[in-house]
């Protein structure tokens, strides 16, 4: 096998390979909105049936939430398991997009091009950059340089509720030496990154309940309590003022970042002024003394993610509401167990409850972060196949996301993931006017060619 | 005149004039949401054309809102001048509505029968009590007893804008002696009231912004303010832990009412038990040391009425918002001044704010309270009429809420105004299943035409 012709058919066919991107994107694959499920299908089907034409066997498994994708292919050693999702975010708010979301665009900024729309980067840009470099071993040597399983599940941005029973009961199928997940971003425009450590996440929703009905606030304004007015007490007691978090025990069990990782990280020269300019802010807050980078990649925090209560359209309504809700979400760092932090949470919050309002709590699926080894020889072939690729040592970074697969991979399959993406910070996932840069994914193509290529019979 | 006459014209036509309730009450008059624009128009026409029918000269006046309604009739002293509402709140959250809001229903619930649906008491179903009282005198008599004006605006729900404009161009129209007002209710079931004290009221619309754009929590939570925490915290400042406000100035210039009026509601037994046990609470909360009654009538509350940011549909979405909303408003009482306020108010977000977040404030108008003179000959001859049609002497009430014309009439027109409604408690104004009780809707009408009977020719 020469690496050479691979990376060839991947540049004569970089006009197919995108238009089948735009296929793609065309989907509105939102799995946490019910009205989309029928889209989720229809992703589903789409990439089964994409990957079955390159080369692979795909079948797509029914599940109670969105079906899930698995495909195999080739044989030797190693044996690895792909993973990435077609599922998307919600679109909202949809008045701040340029574009339909769903109608992806190519556009030039400056001198760069990019495919805009939801999920270019996040995650069917990303996934498809592994999908093309088999598709080129297919083309051109008729095989893959080893046994390749692919699993992609369409509800990564939803809390992966039927991954989990997913994994437990294919294990046979997926008995792989390593996973490989592309969800994660490039250092800068320049340098790729591999990911050796992740933020786990847990989230809770929280309604609380005042009185059995809205009320006239001039009828009723005084002597009742309002929820909205509950709730804000009940989150302003999360934080310190210097940013801590007041949840008895929430700092008990972290593993602290080593020194050597620490001033590694510091050799970076992360431009927190270009950080914080690039999303509109002059300064950094939250817990104090520990750099951006370090806020990021190592500390945990406690977010606000959306609230909601009373009257919120135009115009004025003197309502007292009956209810107030909060979603509040949580990234945790090494040590820390999600389950235990819940538990914590609910306490917390029971105890510092209006003793006027009802609670109900509504609980997402949580994941441990995620700390992998760097002195193996994957890690080693992939530094080189992206050095070789982008001239340039990749950075091993944190990420501040989570990604719950990975730790799924380790307690269900006892499997260590290389965490390697070509997103750039700038890509606007989750946000409106989502962007994947074009030489990401014309390169990020590359790069997974050139780590299956330098992996093909090693012992990993 | 004989009285005896206009009560059993008004018996004879109760069948009809429940009839013309459901037409008008079928007209989704919602002022606050520009969707229901034309519904306002057609709302106006509606019952414009109905006074004209009933023998007013009428007309609608454009606005560069909603339209208002004038009319008069009569010759002969005293010149009352009547107001009413024809707009209506908005009807979310309409799944909690067991009907369609704008078909209206007749409900026997245990002994009583009940019109339902959005506007039944507030203000279509109140505003007709008098519209029929009047057409009784026109059917008996062929003539009102003396000069009445009717003005009906279409934007009480949402700060009256076009109201303030509309009185000061047509002061010649409206010179009259007194105003009546049929915003209010009774005491119970079974006991009239007249309201001689009302809050005033101002609301504020506030919007934090932090970043530019909504950012992935993972990627950037952290270092970043999360403007629904700031939000949060913001709003908790509002009140300390005994419910007072804690806006400097704001309890500096508040008028305390007299004892006489204290020890008189404390002799009106209030049930607190009955009270809050209707909207499902246990206990009072608000400011410590007042009794409910004075908790609302005499005292000023600051409310969050709304809240909003970030995401809040089905699911989970880890974002960071750009912004993050809230509409607060304050019910006030004698000697406050709702622009000082409003400014007091202003000055202490922006210095409590957290410094990362920019702010935005959107005003509501505001109005001050009112305190009505009782020992007057026009409050003598109102309890006069409500101790014959409901054999019982009216309560001279406070009440909680702010009907803003009241203050603009004073300081407009030199008006003094009556207030005298026939709403019941758990009429659910501004709530789902709002609903007129049949019995207030019969008596009512015929409380208005004894008044109007006893004021004949009456020099007030």
């Amino acid at each position: 096998m020469d690496i050479n012709k691979i990376l060839k058919c991947l540049s004569e066919n970089e006009t197919v390979s995108l238009k089948n991107l735009v296929e793609f994107l065309k989907i509105p694959s939102i799995s946490t909105d019910k009205k989309y499920k029928n889209d989720c299908k229809i992703a589903a089907n789409w990439i089964s049936d994409y990957i079955s034409k390159i080369g692979f066997q795909s079948n797509v498994y029914n599940t109670d939430g969105h079906p899930i994708v698995l495909a195999s292919a080739g044989e030797g050693n190693p044996h690895l398991l792909f993973y990435g999702h077609y599922d998307v975010q919600p679109v909202d708010p949809l008045n701040l997009w340029n574009h339909d979301p769903f109608s992806p665009k190519i556009e030039k900024i400056d001198n760069d091009f990019f495919i805009k729309g939801r999920g270019a980067s996040d995650d069917k840009g990303q996934l498809m950059t592994f999908v093309e470099a088999c598709d080129a071993f297919f083309k051109v040597f008729k095989e893959l340089p080893f046994k390749i399983t692919i699993l992609l599940e369409g509800e990564e941005e939803c809390g992966s509720p039927s991954l989990l029973p997913f994994l437990k009961n294919n294990k046979d199928k997926l008995n792989a030496d390593y996973a490989l997940i592309c969800d994660t971003g490039m250092w800068d425009k320049k340098t790729p990154s591999i990911s050796t450590k992740l933020r786990g996440m847990m989230g809770e929703e929280i309604c609380l309940t005042g009185p059995n009905k809205d009320l006239h606030s001039g009828m009723y304004g005084g002597p009742v309590v309002n929820p909205i007015k509950s709730l804000c007490e009940l989150l302003s007691k999360l934080h310190d003022s210097n940013g801590k978090i007041l949840i008895p025990h929430f700092y008990d069990d972290i593993i602290e970042t080593n020194e050597e990782t620490l001033s590694k990280w510091k050799e970076l020269n992360f431009s927190d002024e270009k950080f914080f300019q690039n999303i509109g802010l002059s300064c950094s807050t939250g817990e104090k003394g520990y750099s951006t980078l370090e806020k990021i990649w190592t500390r945990p925090t406690c977010e606000i993610n959306g609230i909601w209560g009373g009257y919120t359209d135009e115009g004025f309504k003197t309502v007292i509401p009956s209810q107030a809700n909060a979603k509040i979400s949580f990234r945790l760092v090494d040590g820390q167990d999600p389950e235990k932090i819940r538990d914590d949470f609910q306490k917390y919050i029971i105890k510092n409850l209006d003793p006027s309002c009802k609670i109900k709590f509504i609980s997402t699926e949580g994941s441990k972060s995620i700390n992998t080894p760097i002195d193996t020889l994957i890690i080693k072939e992939t530094i080189s196949a992206l050095n070789d690729e982008w001239g340039k040592e990749p950075v091993l970074a944190g990420c501040g996301g989570s990604i719950p697969i990975v730790s799924f991979f380790k307690e269900i399959l006892n499997l260590d993931s290389l965490l390697v993406g070509f997103a750039q910070d700038d890509d606007q996932i989750h946000s409106p006017n989502e962007k994947y840069d074009l030489n990401s994914f014309i390169k990020g193509k590359k790069s997974w060619a050139r780590i299956l290529y330098n992996l093909k019979g090693k012992n990993i």
